[in-house]
């Protein structure tokens, strides 16, 4: 299997709409793996690049009026060009603002791959959350006790919208509706520098150019999560950021096949 | 006493509405000491994001008409419902707009900490100041000739405003009106790189809303400063960068009270 | 010949206008070679700052209506008052917004220096280019088959607007539209991270403050490739971009003449 190298050699040109705080951590990812991005924004310009453009990525955090047109923009093109398209939902369970306009986005625009925290995934769905800002709520972390409900929650969101639905975490839980993978790497450092979230997204991005769906949105997931490991030998945040960048660009095929730790639920 | 761990236990929720030039770091500056940072922006949900958050930082750099909107309605929810502010005048020197602007914010929701470096906070009191775009002038270092005239200033300031003052540059001030301190920490390099002012307003919010007000913005000033001495001993601005971060990280209770350089005046 | 240190010594005040992907950068670029950046780009303010400062930068990369005026109000300022500037054409190729607005912004500001890589110069000109989002199309290098109808190409829109221009690509070409350098300097890794080509725009900006306007774009186009090359034994991207920070900052005069591979064509 040549999991990096599809990307790597077709250079996909990624359109991804996002925020400032994480827009070049973001961009230098994508990069990273071989990915061409671009971050428009602008209204008038949107629809043509994305049309350009080889996958679409939108996200909430900190959402304008003109984020929020240009991403429904965009996202209205890739539907009826059938360009992949995710949306991250960034701080969805923190204003009424980003609920309204998430569940807009998806019923407008269907993303193949919805992304958040389980905290986010349960405000999408209208059920109690415990998010703190944009981090997932201490109590929405997946435990024996709680494990069945919330797979449950995420796999019934997958069927309802038909997107492969990506609940990031401790474990992480991808689905399509009818099967489910649980991800257990990744490492304590990577929700404690800012923007690995929107990372996320940006790799699930350059994956869905390229790759199916499903498989693409568990590479991408997986590969921040073992980056995430392989980078935590550091002395604080601010190396971890650097490392996790450079061995997103250096990761070999092999060391993903060997440090993947991904399960059939 | 246990001096970051009350915000590292806590985990505070801080929004923080601020430029995109360094809106990565100061993110990053708050994480590294167990804050969770939020950079909402958004008129229509910044209200219900400050009123969930456990401070409000302000930021004038690269000011926009909707983080000026923005920030008046955090603000004012922020007096409104005892939740601790602080304002940061980046630029209120360089343009008529900030100016006006700042004076207004001031008058309108009382923050509880004031922030610039002295040119700032003399052209704040229309006083003259020499400031070079957003940096201090090179004549509004604190000299012993200058020096009473300018503590002076910040004090009537901090009594006028009932505000916390904190006047950054070589010698740091920080007044409550009655009490004035100078902080000698710090090093060249934190005035080489962009966002170190913008991230010490991160730490400030960080802090005061765990801490005395006070008690907090000392804190906040000194622990940069001190930050800074710890990672100057790099090659260049890039890799201070990095090591400013991992030093915020790293730093424990016992650095900070050896290395603390602050007098009361 | 003192390279950096007229600079250095100046502290010259440059206004740039440009994106959030990577503001960041591109300010500790300009603070690495001594010059001071203001960023701002509130259209009630940009007039004065621009009026205030030695040099402005203007840069295409995530266009924005705010943006598209306030470059165009601080272009006039900078032309009426004889304030060198600089205008990165990122993205003209992309969509016909850009376009249609690098026309304007060079037939109403006139701007002393036109940055681009060679797809957005033959954009520019209305030449068929094979950009791939924001970089130079595969097809736009030049080759030893190309090379003398691209050089013309440069050489006419240096004629006809009367601006320097900076073509960049594995080879640099630099005209006045009477003397043309080629400038064999850089390293793969520089197009391999974001925000490299606003950087060089970053640094032109910085030395048309205080150098004439054709040396002054050689020698920020040079220095940059001879920082790449200084930089690029390291593991990865994320390393990359903070030695190439630190190279800028520690790079001297006598490295640069030694490295510096710039040839009259």
């Amino acid at each position: 299997m040549q999991i990096k190298r599809n990307v790597k050699i077709k250079k996909p040109l990624i359109h991804y709409i996002t925020n400032p705080i994480s827009i070049n951590d973001c961009a230098n990812a994508m990069l990273a793996i071989g990915a061409k991005p671009i971050m428009a924004e602008h209204p008038l310009e949107v629809s043509e690049i994305t049309s350009a453009s080889n996958a679409l990525g939108v996200n909430l955090g900190n959402i304008t009026d003109v984020r929020m047109k240009s991403m429904l923009i965009s996202g209205k093109t890739a539907f009826k060009e059938r360009i992949p398209q995710v949306i991250d939902l960034v701080g969805v369970g923190c204003s009424k603002l980003r609920f309204n306009y998430a569940k807009k986005f998806i019923s407008q625009c269907h993303p193949d791959v919805i992304k958040g925290n389980l905290s986010e995934i349960r405000a999408l769905c209208g059920i109690e959350s415990n998010a703190k800002g944009i981090d997932a709520g201490e109590c929405d972390k997946i435990t024996e006790d709680n494990f069945d409900e919330n797979i449950e929650i995420v796999k019934k969101l997958s069927l309802r919208t038909n997107s492969v639905i990506a609940a990031t975490g401790a474990v992480d839980v991808i689905t399509n509706g009818s099967k489910t993978y649980l991800i257990k790497n990744g490492c304590e450092m990577l929700s404690m520098v800012t923007g690995t979230g929107c990372m996320v997204t940006a790799l699930i991005a350059s994956y869905i150019s390229s790759l199916d769906i499903f498989g693409a949105t568990i590479l991408a997931v997986s590969l921040m999560g073992i980056c995430g490991e392989l980078s935590h030998h550091v002395t604080g945040i601010g190396s971890f950021r650097t490392n996790l960048i450079d061995n997103l660009f250096t990761i070999s095929d092999n060391t993903i096949i060997n440090k993947i730790k991904c399960e059939l639920k």
